[in-house]
């Protein structure tokens, strides 16, 4: 991942207080939601992004336009929790339109001055902007946009595209326009005016993005939505008109809706990770439920990895749906082998020696009653760092199995994302750095097995993966980075371009 | 229940912020946790309350002893929030033994003097107590003891308990049982002096209680632990030993582990919704796994209840076990139908009128892909209020189920609950006021099945119920109160009796 | 002072945030206020409690009395701070009636349960209690009160006094006058039951306490208010009716204010310090202007000790009227040479190496302009131990005077107070360890001046001290205590008695 | 004043939580200081700027910056509050450099994101900028900035002259030079790059500045210093060098001090107001001392205004010194006559109407035993609205003065301030709406004087007022604005601009 640093030190050494019992996961970078038409829009944009959580957690925030006014909200934290009533954010937050994001940091620190929506004051009025993806020559445009003038106060990418909106002639999309041809990378964006909320895909499409509708029945109206995915359509009951589709700018303002695609054509790349592990289970994405991506991925898993066992056990709880297709296909019984915990804090207890070997159990335990004395199959959606794994077989094999087979849901992860995830440096990577054999040893599990390119590609119903023209990007298993990485050919080679920058100091 | 009252409010009035989107759902009271003769005494008793938060979620405290002073930290809130290494807390709480309780109110209001454990300066020295269980002539000693008196600083029936030692004689276990002798009611007790760590359960074993051993091998040493449930062992890597049994009182000091069974025998009746819903799956509670117990009644649900159906879906996450159970015996395929979020904050959003109707899916969401056009099986654990469920059933028809028929691990819930458990009034119990049609009706589903009383205690191993001698405590599901209930028979009639209550304002 | 001890470890260890850059000063313990008669009692309460916020900061507490509860809020804090509107606190504490307190601990560790007003639920009801004073034979009652069945919540001297009430008979009265009749010591007290207001003073008068009433022209009504002083009264504009005499127990309910003797008639001794320092310029104290009491004390000191000096400065802001009294006599001019700085927050700045030497500036600058080549008489109510009034010399010497001339408007303080006033013990006074001579080389000014026994005396309207029966309490300039002191008797030596305590954490 | 306000709601409707019983007085607008050369530069900051909380009790903030990073913290609240130790954040602000800013809002909303120092990154690295004054023609230069595409993220003028640097050309120096000379207004500033520290007055001289040295004897260094006034030198120990001079800029790095007057030389015109009110009294402002001043004032006013009369009392603590100069050439006796209470939080209790007649008195008592049947001169600073003297009046009255005089130490305010001052609109001037014997039966004294114009410029040690080329701005008095004032006069004649404004919501 590119990180943007300040001097020789990285950003990421700045510790801001992630749950040090967290999966070893990738993480999702962003929701984004925005609605127009209807009284508390921002109410209903946090509850969006409520449902949205899982694509972000460090921050979240909204900015709502009344008519007269932008207010906005933006802070570290979640939705439930920065949103709760007995603060009374949310209800000082008035007005008929709002867009909103929750972030989870990949370029930039995890300052407030990052929390988006930004905002900017144009000629033409205020902007809120609020981004999912990562523009891979953000560095690039900012060091000459600074050259002529430009005062970064964040250090996101997206306040590079304002800049260059702030730069370009014309009308509100006229600039946006002009801005999006100059960024290369991959983003679903929504922007709020004083008339119009925009939504924006990348013309490869990388990030998802829905437009669904709320009709209010009472008053004959209804309300235009933009939303990562369908679960922050459902939550406020409204109904899914359709993907927003790559390449394609969605405008709606009080004429209604109105749909352009600016830009050259290019051919489709969506993340096929949204299906393995970031999108949730009930959201429809991109015409394939996610859940049935996940039972048919675990079916092909089963079908090219047939282990004689005698129980299936899914790390909850990304790890479900393709635990019950594997043991579908199998016919070997699904159990609930471990119970995840849901209470963990932040920083809950400081791991002195004698408590640190305790680890994962703090978020799981095994369920003795399920694994002792028998052959288990576990089944993970991947593997990034391998140390999660690791405690998660000794913890397993402690409770009493007699075997442990590790069968993974992806394709070992080998390559960094620079398209929106966040994903640890190459030389990080488990399956970068070691052969299957060397992994399955480290992890400590009888067999490990991770799902073929061609399977999961099956699993998607298309026959394997066209290597001449991927449905999907896929570049985190096979390196095949569908777009130009820009600042990362212009960095140092180890990813990490220099930016001045202040570092707020947090309060505990 | 009976509540402790102040004049002719009830207690019960005050809002302390419960989660509006709270599940319609009993709640145990409470969970006790003890250890004796390792480093750390309070980080351990931190973690083991962590496993245990399931119990009581209103409030968390400590008190640990260090050879020369007792430490305490009581709070509301959650243990992981309370106990949060960014506060320090627990890095003070210092000593080789600790005791600790999680509080979920069933007699007292939410104040802070309220929460446990409860520490008295004696004439032999100090004494902590945390108790689990509620005693049903508390509020008829209390008039006596301020009669001759006594100062009562909480509302806890556990402060009964600790005026009447204080009006007994000779040492510290001596008080102990004279003060239990006079008490009735259902206990789980730990107790800690500067000497003992001492556990205690009622003569009828209503609630669990466990004890286990953590070995040091670096320093050939091992400490005593007493905990309401095993996952709160295996979270610190401790072993069980047995259960402590009903009667029983556990001595723990320097010179090992003492027993002794100072009350008169009597028939034991453990609570048979510890296995429905109080304790964890994976906890080991009576020589049963709870993960197979809740298997066993999805089972007998299914013999008992064979519907034609084409998926069964648990309500997550209490229905799962009996829903995999009901799926293996019914062979209809076990789906995850509903989406739970777990990012649910206390007070998220003010629920305006617009708002309000979106209701239970802040929590939940249906997962279209599995229901749409499907029989759903929906099994949930059980049904006291029905709020719930009628929303539920609202939400899985709305994603596209053509019948919905809901079963029930439980039989109905009938009778509240005076030994320990947080049950509305009678007349709010669905199952109290209306027929099993009425019942079936309001929900809104195709059929409504409870499991049968026999079918239960066959789940549990036996070959019914045994009118005559039950083997469990199921009041609550046949009015069979095993316990004598002297305050209710006291009091008004509508089961509240008056005390002069300081009300304590709490800060935002 | 004694100190309630837990085991070896004297309480005055534990810290607990007390302000690093405090005055050398003697601080009163609290303030008691009570009134009945007016709506909105709580808010005539803390806007009392907040004119007497200088005789205790540590912590603030009102209880009120509805006509059917009692509600309270108790918090360490300023009264401004725990009752500011932003809380909404104060706007729960409804009622008529209600009494509050602010608390400088002198005996009791600052344990949220030591904060009074204590309450305590009785047979005949709820009654609230709080106490200005120190009773001296507290812990030798508390002793037997154990022994026969009592359970202490705080370790203050006042919950001494409700369990004897408790252990009395017969009407609230009666049990308030047979407890006072067994305790010694010095108080004024103010209770609040459902159906009375309570005042009283110790036969000796030792503390002060005020009858005020309030009018409401509107409503033809009118309260009645009890106050530590008359500036409580002040600002809730009511009138001063008279001083509650020593010995007297005053009673308000419904029929009005009765007034009763019930104790042994002694001789009275009122505070002397309470002139000098504790007590606020603009109040009236037993007939006496405190700021015309002061000046009169600075005349007194100019006339014993007529220095050649150019300016007279006071310390600011106690030292200010005895200056204007010097000055006047003296006829040297008054000037502010030590200007004061308001704004300094509890725990500012970590106090490092470099940093340290700046000391006292923190509070307090030298005026260059006023000070430079100039011989400065520096006035100042007292000296403790000498610790700022070195400093301040030093600061004086620093901006360019020539001579710097102490002059002190109390006589050496030499003996520690019993009687409610937070004194460090012997050892530490200066005055107890060293000559005169040995403090003025110490403290590093020209000369060093106190003001003569006799010479207090007269400005007090006397012709002098009257060694065989003095008109005040003097004990801490001459050792002569009016008042028993059993539990310094019955301690091992060095005034602290045992008690088992449990140590609550605190939360930054 | 000029107020940036977003669409027709001007900013100051939000309300921001001011101390509802705050004085009737002018705001100082801001504090700055700055140190280079010291270890812990960021904590010798936080305690200049504590020394200068008088000027900004808004919000305060640092720029430190440590050889390699710069690093910040910027919030509302006091400096003592919000770099209390407790937090832990000056402790993480390390370096050898360090500017520092206190707050009282002229222009921008109370918004974080208005916080001073500012930081932009510009080519040649990062700059800090904290500012004093205010500039006349923001506005106008920000409306030409934006429409060349700069992006502003606050509301502050400060952030002008960022994006003015940022378009120009060269060095750091030749860039804020550059910017400097295109606006018009009032500043005093400093600002902090990798390698200098800058400080600038304007040619002006409108608002302080001096230069400070701070010798470590210990390692042979010494550390340079640029603090608004001389309060923030002595807090540290520092020695004052002299005071920067209107026009002057001060660039101090590795090489040493470098002074350069880069501006045409304009008549300096400093602002009396700050002898008058805003400076500390033990302050040396521009060659004279505060007090001094304040007393020469006092003393004029005797002489103009020669009332019989028994006592002189100040309203404190800003009449203090005036006061005393009074007494001392009137010879009528100086007495404390109205006691102030410190200890007042910023919202405390609601002022209910019952309540809010007492208003003043929350801050104030009158000292009765000095005003009871005396004439009574009472000296105040000054008159804004009018609304506390008239409550002051009434005070003394009821505590039984027979005459009161009000002595004001300024001419009559008629006039707002655009140079950096928080004054009304001309509107709510008392003096600029009424006649002399208006405000005076308005107030309620027997007589009002304010001192002339003539007699102010007397005790500055001048002839009289030089109306061809007066010596100081006294436009608040006068109406002769010595800089233009062009965003007013390009303003809408209410005297607020437009801009699009993103109003954040603040929590609790």
């Amino acid at each position: 991942m590119m990180t943007v640093s300040s001097g020789d030190t990285p950003v990421s050494d700045i510790d801001f207080g992630t749950d040090p019992f967290d999966d070893d996961k990738l993480h999702e970078e962003c929701a984004v939601f925005g609605i127009l038409g209807t009284d508390d829009a921002a109410k209903h944009t946090a509850l969006g992004l409520h449902a949205l959580q899982h694509r972000g957690q460090e921050a979240t925030g909204i900015v709502c336009y009344d008519g007269t006014d932008f207010h906005a909200h933006r802070e570290l934290g979640h939705v439930g929790d920065v949103f709760d009533k007995d603060r009374g954010i949310v209800e000082k937050l008035v007005g008929h339109a709002a867009i909103g994001h929750n972030r989870y940091s990949t370029t930039g620190a995890p300052m407030v001055r990052n929390i988006q929506p930004l905002f900017a004051d144009f000629e033409f009025g205020g902007l809120a902007v609020a981004h999912n993806g990562n523009l891979t020559n953000a560095l690039h445009l900012r060091k000459e946009l600074v050259k002529h003038g430009s005062i970064f106060q964040s250090t996101t990418d997206t306040e590079t595209l304002i800049h260059l909106m702030a730069h370009a002639k014309g009308s509100l999309t006229d600039r946006l326009i002009a801005a999006l041809r100059r960024v290369e990378g991959a983003y679903s964006l929504v922007c709020l005016s004083r008339k119009k909320l925009i939504g924006v895909r990348d013309p490869r499409g990388v990030r998802p993005l829905v437009l669904g509708k709320l009709a209010d029945p009472a008053k004959g109206t209804s309300a235009y939505i933009l939303s990562s995915e369908t679960c922050g359509l459902d939550i406020i009951g409204a109904e899914k008109i359709r993907d927003v589709k790559p390449g394609e700018m969605i405008v709606i303002d009080d004429t209604g809706l109105h749909s352009e695609f600016p830009f050259e054509k290019q051919e489709e790349r969506f993340c096929i990770f949204e299906y393995i592990y970031f999108s949730r289970p009930d959201s429809i994405v991109e015409g394939h439920s996610v859940y049935d991506a996940r039972k048919a991925i675990g079916r092909e898993l089963a079908r090219e990895n047939p282990v004689p066992a005698d129980v299936v056990v899914p790390i909850p709880d990304s790890g479900v749906p393709s635990a019950i297709g594997y043991a579908e296909e199998s016919g070997i019984p699904f159990q609930y082998g471990i119970i995840r915990n849901h209470y963990v804090g932040r920083t809950f207890i400081e791991p002195t020696d004698e408590i640190r070997h305790l680890g994962v159990k703090l978020k799981h335990n095994a369920n003795r009653a399920v694994i002792e004395g028998k052959r288990v199959v576990l089944v993970d959606d991947s593997i990034v760092r391998g140390t999660t794994s690791r405690k998660i077989v000794e913890m397993i094999r402690a409770a009493g199995a007699t075997e442990v087979h590790m069968c993974i849901s992806s394709p070992p992860t080998t390559h960094s994302c620079f398209y929106g995830v966040d994903t640890p440096e190459r030389s990080q990577l488990m399956a970068a750095r070691m052969s299957l054999e060397e992994m399955r040893a480290a992890i400590g599990c009888d067999t490990l097995t991770f799902i073929s390119m061609d399977g999961l590609y099956r699993a998607m119903g298309l026959p394997g993966r066209d290597s001449a023209k991927p449905a999907y990007c896929d570049a985190c298993f096979s390196g095949d980075y569908p777009i130009t990485l820009t600042d990362v050919a212009e960095s140092d080679g180890n990813g990490a371009a220099k930016l001045s920058l202040l570092r707020e100091q947090k309060v505990g």
